[in-house]
């Protein structure tokens, strides 16, 4: 297949394919595009730590999967013994990587059901594969839900700068922030995104780009510290990226960076939206500073695929994410709806619906 | 040699030697150390656009010397038929860069040497090499100069945040904003310099990390966005950058990504120190939006080191500087000593003291 065919913005980034689970090898786009396929949670795990598969909600399903791979992998011949064997797998998938809250809400729920009595190991095996899909497949109705209440915030003609990739790439299909441009696109929206690069992985660069190829969207990556320039000196009407986890008070750890364009932002009085569905929000975290923020190689910053672009000897930092207070932040965008400042409040009163 | 030898620390980056201009070649740092030679002002010209040499004080010793250069190339036998052909030289090298006003400064300089009465074209020829030997050597006495006014703002213990490349190899030798940190180091200062890695170019991984290395001062590459995270969850005391154009009023022309560091810094209240010569400093351009921005290819942002990093067919943006309002600035460090706001009174004060 040719990666830059639109065939492509129909395959979902995680399914699930006569036993296996599959996945985008993100590493290697944009200049290959090759599906992995899985049939141990191990291998799971280790894909979500090395980010084959990457951004919150795509990280979610993965698990999810993961669960329902563990499942198949148990000897067990009771529901109770799989539970255990559940919970073993439960544990290491949760160990992959630390900051994004959808790894945990997905396990959880998956844990959920196993706790449902189940009379028979095998209905067992298969309502948990059901619920994986089941989450995966809600996951793209959530994204179209947000793709619109977002689409109605983004005017005819706008610039919109855009941090990391919170596309199809990062979630099962369509997107948050990302979902929300495409949303807003196919309505026939005339649109320039600011692609921030979104450095050290260049998910920007690398996958946003891409996307918005396959799409036709126009775009133009630029350094993510090129993105006050550009407020500053033309209008630029919005920024929407996603979020790895929302404290009940509305701070938001996102990718590094985020909050530095989130200070920008504000001081050039340009909307800042978050885009993520209510399973990114986490009730049990009182604030951002209790989201532990995932610190990863620092060979990400010195090298750049494989290359070395430092002096050797080099000390880099690498903090994976940032956390975002609430008050640089407009609006959260979730499939539920929008919700405003104050975000103590209002988050609450959202979650509390049902 | 070999390049992570102390001896380094002593090579000027720009310098006369047997009738030739010597440049360290930047673009191959921090893997080689290697010295090119230039017999012809047009090799000059090419080399400042291509940025074998980068940073304001160094740009404007290597165009002084290209017009030493330009007199020697010349054919002809009169002060008045030299001078005719240093304005052509001049003209070229002035179109080699636009944002760094150091260029202009030393180009007029030079020319404002030859205007003066020389009975002698040998004469003029040997006094305009002179006049070029002297602006180097002196601009490592500011340097110095700036270095002692900036240590005594830094310290013991401090942790610093630095944009760009603005050491040894930005000016002649000794730097302006690394230079600070160098002579904060050198009385004996405990410091980590949290060094931005400045995409596209990462002139900081590159050459600033290659300097610190030389020097043994602490250090850390981190990406440009993760400058707020660190000054929001540890202590930071102070950012240092240097500047291509201050503006009458204060405003500062410096490398891409340096305002959205100063916004950050503001509002994390941090200090924001910009470390500049006054020759840095433009009265003709009243604020920052009569400073033109140059935009460099595109391939900068979408390449590393020759590599795509981007996807077939992306766009990328790539402004080379930005322009970051006075307002944000602490104060400017030049070796006159400090200037504080109002800046447009304090710069003018300064400028008219000699």
């Amino acid at each position: 297949m040719n990666p830059q065919s639109s065939e492509y913005a129909s395959v979902r980034t995680v399914y699930w394919d006569a036993g296996q689970l599959c996945m985008i090898d993100q590493r290697l786009l944009p200049h290959q595009f090759v599906i992995a396929r899985y049939e141990r949670y191990q291998d799971v795990a280790e894909a979500i730590r090395a980010m084959v598969v990457r951004g919150a909600p795509a990280i979610g399903a993965a698990a999810a999967f993961g669960l329902a791979l563990a499942a198949q992998q148990s000897q067990a011949d009771t529901p109770e013994a799989l539970r255990a064997d559940l919970d073993q797998a439960a544990a290491l998938l949760a160990a992959s990587r630390p900051t994004a809250v959808n790894l945990f809400w997905a396990i959880q729920r998956m844990q959920g059901l196993a706790r449902q009595p189940h009379a028979e190991v095998n209905a067992l095996r298969a309502a948990l594969l059901a619920e994986a899909q089941a989450l995966a497949d809600e996951d793209v109705a959530i994204n179209q839900r947000m793709g619109a209440h977002g689409a109605a915030l983004v005017p005819d003609g706008a610039t919109i700068i855009h941090h990391c990739n919170t596309g199809s790439l990062a979630a099962v299909q369509w997107g948050t922030a990302l979902g929300v441009v495409r949303s807003a696109f196919r309505q026939g929206k005339q649109l320039m995104v600011l692609v921030d690069e979104t450095r050290p992985r260049l998910q920007g660069a690398r996958l946003t780009a891409w996307e918005l190829i396959q799409e036709g969207i126009p775009h133009k990556i630029i350094a993510d510290g090129a993105s006050g320039h550009y407020m500053r000196t033309q209008k630029v009407d919005l920024c929407l990226v996603g979020a790895d986890r929302i404290a009940a008070n509305g701070d938001t750890a996102n990718k590094i960076g985020t909050y530095n364009l989130a200070v920008v932002a504000k001081e050039n009085g340009v909307p800042f939206y978050v885009v993520a569905p209510t399973s990114t929000i986490d009730l049990t975290t009182p604030n951002g500073d209790a989201i532990p923020i995932e610190e990863r190689a620092p060979e990400e910053v010195t090298h750049i695929d494989g290359h070395l672009i430092a002096p050797h000897g080099a000390v880099a930092g690498n903090p994976s994410f940032d956390v975002t207070p609430s008050r640089y932040v407009t609006a959260i965008i979730t499939e539920r709806g929008l919700i405003h400042p104050p975000f103590e409040v209002n988050i609450r009163r959202l979650m509390e619906q049902d």
